[in-house]
């Protein structure tokens, strides 16, 4: 391990060679960081002087191999300042993670390893981040897993003051201090300055109380730019040497925004813009160095080198799918998630070694949480009404070589977390958001809570696959294929109580040796006059359509897709060439299975008999039949929708 | 205005008869509480005898009026905890807002006015809730509306303890207290007990460290259940008498869960379970009542009464949209957004009366909002980074007969607040949320702040209007008809400079007296080879193909689609009966426009020659015509995959 400066933590303080030494990295960054705004004339050129110097010692000190970015033993540095790349990819290349030239001729080009926020993709890097306030809840996940594990690793998790803004950020803190996170080190970037002006003009915030009242150590240091100070209160934390050693520390360290360029310092402006060329001459005097933009500009007229950025691995744990269950009697898909789930943890979470790890948001007797819960309570975290923050985490555990559950209603795991899902489809994560209670099937608790666009919001993303069961037993077979599946997954259910699609022998459909397979669909019943397709919790209305169709001598068939995204466009073509094709779903119509198929039809020319049936409106608050009724999504109504089309 | 007990709050407590008549109606109340919820074997009895005395002493206290539950003098009480509907049924039936017997037959039946979380179809009901940590954001928009306008009206803000988890609410007050809203109460009900257990087990909270943190009064009540002590403090925060007259205050009142009948008391259980008909006749045997639910339920077995719904009259203030601006230089939408901002705001916020109000994130001159701020200082608010917060308060503010227009980012505006944009959807506000940074167009800021999903989001509302203008003279005339359009709309732009859309003529297409209207696409060249449909920022590279596509010999049409959501079906039916149709557009290529073609092309069983050109994977950090070319959308990837269909 060859690093630049390794600052050994038995000292209590620096060397006056070492605080030379950083001040020459810390020249050596700046111009970096000035540069490669400027080239790119865009980017945050402010921040990464703000947070240089205390970046440059944190990599002294931690666990880390610039020749293995992957290294398992490192610590982990979590930038929830993502737009400070100027300033880590300046640090990092100190670090021999890559070269300078790489850094400043593909900063901020399409197509290159470094991006406008940090990225994976940049060696070094542990999380893409970028949309503020994650960031916490990001190095919260890494710090949860590490001790689940019983690993001694720390996470470092940088954060900016004007960030502290975000109300995510409370949850995290607040996680944090419950589980004893005490691997876990914040550093808070207080500059006092953001986008529009200082943080005391925009939205006063008291950084320290909003750590203290959640129960953290915090250590305060005047000056965030002093090595040797900075050095002394990170060992401290580092080493566990606070007031309470079970607990979280966040350091709150004064900064100046721009540090080191006399006209930048203290402006908001230099949050967001580069300097121009004449106003690069000039600052890189003062720091002692001369400008060398132009050999630089000239570089960057040559291809973009699309070759240095890093795959990073995921390691997934291998999983035991465990022994299907089959349902014969009436229940409800969550009841057989719930023991689906404990199955896994019976089959992986064996001897300590948590491989499957659960979270829920007060829920844990709802979504059926509790046999895992009562089987693996170090992988069980209860999350409190957080579900920000709890998203945000999950994914990240899941990183860590854990496949992570997180269950709540669809609101909350779908509608209320829609951008956290989204940062961590960005991550390529292997998160498995099981939502429980979706769709008019919540009934009574009324429209806030029914949420009818689970897969209108999933299908934004890139990476998470879209399964949707459509009994207890399919639910079985499915959530058992998630837990074994690298990626995202999404498995959506409703809450009623449902009787078992049967085959026509009257057998469990998709009891006993039924496997669901990603991207296929289940034609449990064929016929000429044409298909019913559905998935879900109308699926007993649907079997009902068919057997009233049946009873007046049409033959229908029907098709349920439990697998959304990746989704069998072979089998929709087949329904549309035999004739008249009806969708009925619990969802929006207009953005669910409907839409999909309809998508389908068009790709593919075919001029089709079609129709949609699904939710035309909110909901009211009442029995699930009375909601489906009110909407045609009852038997009768879907039999009628279907015979409307011959 | 016949109230059941009017408070006068120049006494400094209650007397004695006042007291023995609150008693009285607590027992009253307790009955429906546990009928209600038995009745309808579903809801929420603990949180509701919790609140329940500090509930009846709130309305005998505030200005409100049974007999016009949408008199504009009004106290606003916002409920925050929306899952205590038996609650606030019961004291809103003993104000004499409705019968006993519409609540008892009603609650939690499909189709019926009482539904299971609070909603505004009942009399009395400020706001739908239910999920958890909006409300105050809700009730904070109110306030913030009535400073606006110098009303005197005072907000009350009902609260759970577990709901303090919720990261919105540190947002919402900090803003509350930034804004000196000192005509808002908050009540925390602090029963201690949550779903799944104590909130010291699932979370621990300091309540009042929290809102002391963030600036607030904080007074303490030890018993919320002694109405008489109750009544003392709540007058003091109501009066203003507090140690910080121009700050908002919370009362933490201490209550028990379930509070009077012994069996429930501090059981989790009770949080969202009703008693059995035994438990019941044992329950009201020790109030001192008789059980006849025999009798409801019987009642119950009669349709459902619709008829005691309110419609909620929004009144909308008159806009006058002012003199459209026409551009012939390259400029961007934003520009041409905050000048029709700032217009609208000359013509309407007029002698002091605010008809139009701002709202922004710490990005005030990149949504390009200042002249607004600089022409309606007293209408123009800056949340911080807090955008759950800002969308929900928002909203609110817009039922309050303000035009409320909310600017950001487009991962912030539309994937970070779904869910707060939903429940204002349902709410039915005046809410108009521009994005002005949607898409690959963001460019060097990367994947996390390029939003693709901006359509595929807002459609699964059903009362958002979606308008997608191709250029700033569109974006102009957009902007004005969104201000003077009561309902909610979403505006989308891109962020970079663009030219004019022209006419053959060489005219600004969209200039001078080009009228905007909603539901209507604009067919800017037609031709006979087909079509290409597009919006928003792609549209220079689609005019771009246009013209090499005419250069080569094709006379193809282009139909430019601002308005999305409604849709014009014709238009496409028309498009596609004449030859191939090209979609085009910077989004999510499954969920955006190319989706909503297929969906018509497919409802009507055209036979189409289509394809769908957008984003196909997560867009990198570069300038946006790199990106574009890198995912096809650039005018030679539009003109290939065009030809490839013929």
């Amino acid at each position: 391990m060859a690093l630049a400066l390794a600052l050994n933590l038995q000292n209590t303080e620096l060397t006056s060679d070492e605080i030379a030494k950083l001040a020459e990295m810390r020249k050596v960054c700046t111009r970096r960081i000035l540069l490669a705004t400027s080239l790119a004339s865009s980017g945050h050129p402010g921040g990464s002087l703000s947070t240089l110097d205390m970046l440059l010692v944190t990599y002294g000190c931690i666990r880390h191999n610039p020749q293995d970015s992957q290294w398992q033993g490192r610590d982990r540095v979590v930038m929830s300042i993502g737009h400070v790349s100027p300033g880590v990819y300046s640090v990092l290349a100190e670090n021999g993670y890559f070269s300078e030239k790489d850094f400043l001729t593909g900063f901020r080009r399409a197509g290159s390893g470094f991006p406008g926020h940090v990225e994976r993709i940049v060696p070094g890097v542990e999380w893409d981040t970028g949309n503020l306030g994650q960031g916490l809840s990001t190095a919260v996940g890494m710090a949860q897993a590490f001790k689940m594990k019983g690993l001694e690793q720390k996470v470092i998790c940088y954060m900016g003051d004007g960030e502290q803004q975000k109300g995510q950020i409370a949850e995290a803190m607040r996680y944090a201090n419950k589980y004893k996170l005490n691997n876990l080190i914040v550093i808070v970037d207080r500059n006092h300055v953001q986008i529009c002006g200082t943080t005391e003009e925009i939205m006063d915030i008291d950084v320290a109380g909003l750590f203290a009242v959640s129960g953290w150590n915090v250590l305060q240091l005047e000056d965030g730019h002093d090595t040797n100070k900075f050095f002394q209160t990170f060992r401290k934390a580092y080493l566990g040497q606070v007031e309470k050693s079970d607990k979280p520390t966040m350091i709150e360290a004064h900064t100046v925004m721009g540090k080191g360029v006399s006209f930048m310092e203290n402006l908001c402006k230099y949050h967001g813009s580069p300097l121009t060329q004449e106003q690069l001459t000039v600052a890189l005097k003062e720091v002692g160095l001369e400008n060398d933009f132009d050999k630089w500009a000239e570089l960057r007229q040559a291809p973009v080198d699309t070759g240095t950025k890093v795959k990073n691995v995921v390691r997934y744990p291998a999983i035991m799918a465990g022994e299907p269950i089959t349902y014969d009697h009436k229940t409800d898909c969550r009841s057989a998630y719930g023991n689906a789930l404990h199955s896994l943890a019976q089959a992986n979470n064996v001897g300590g070694d948590m491989k499957i790890a659960g979270i829920s948001c007060d829920l844990e007797g709802s979504v059926k949480m509790g046999a895992f819960h009562k089987h693996s309570p170090t992988a069980y975290f209860e999350a409190g009404i957080q579900e920000h923050h709890a998203a945000s985490m999950g994914a990240a555990i899941s990183r860590e070589e854990v496949v992570c559950f997180f269950s709540t209603f669809g609101v909350f795991a779908v509608s209320e977390v829609y951008n956290q899902n989204r940062i961590s489809d960005i991550n390529e994560t292997n998160f498995k958001v099981v939502a429980t209670h979706c769709g008019l099937d919540v009934g009574e608790d009324g429209p806030t809570h029914q949420g009818i666009d689970y897969i209108g919001l999933m299908r934004n993303y890139f990476r998470f696959n879209v399964y949707l069961p459509a009994d207890p037993n399919q639910t079985d077979r499915v959530i058992r294929t998630a837990a074994a599946q690298p990626g995202n997954v999404f498995v959506g259910m409703g809450r009623s109580k449902m009787d078992m699609v049967l085959a026509e022998d009257g057998t469990p459909f998709f009891g006993g040796d039924y496997c669901f397979t990603p991207g296929r669909g289940d034609w449990v019943r064929t016929g000429k006059a044409g298909t019913l397709i559905a998935y879900g919790a109308v699926t007993p209305n649907v079997m009902a359509a068919w057997q009233g169709l049946r009873d007046e001598g049409l033959e229908v068939g029907v098709l349920l897709m439990a697998s959304v995204v990746p989704v069998d466009r072979a089998a929709i073509i087949e329904a549309v060439n035999r004739g008249p094709v009806l969708t009925v779903e619990d969802h929006h119509v207009d953005t669910g299975l409907g839409a999909i198929v309809a998508t389908i039809i068009a790709d593919n020319g075919l001029a089709a008999t079609f129709k949609r049936l699904g939710v035309t409106r909110y909901g009211a608050s009442g029995k699930p039949a009375d909601l489906y009724a009110a909407q045609g999504l009852d038997s009768a109504g879907i039999s009628k929708a279907f015979k409307e089309m011959l």
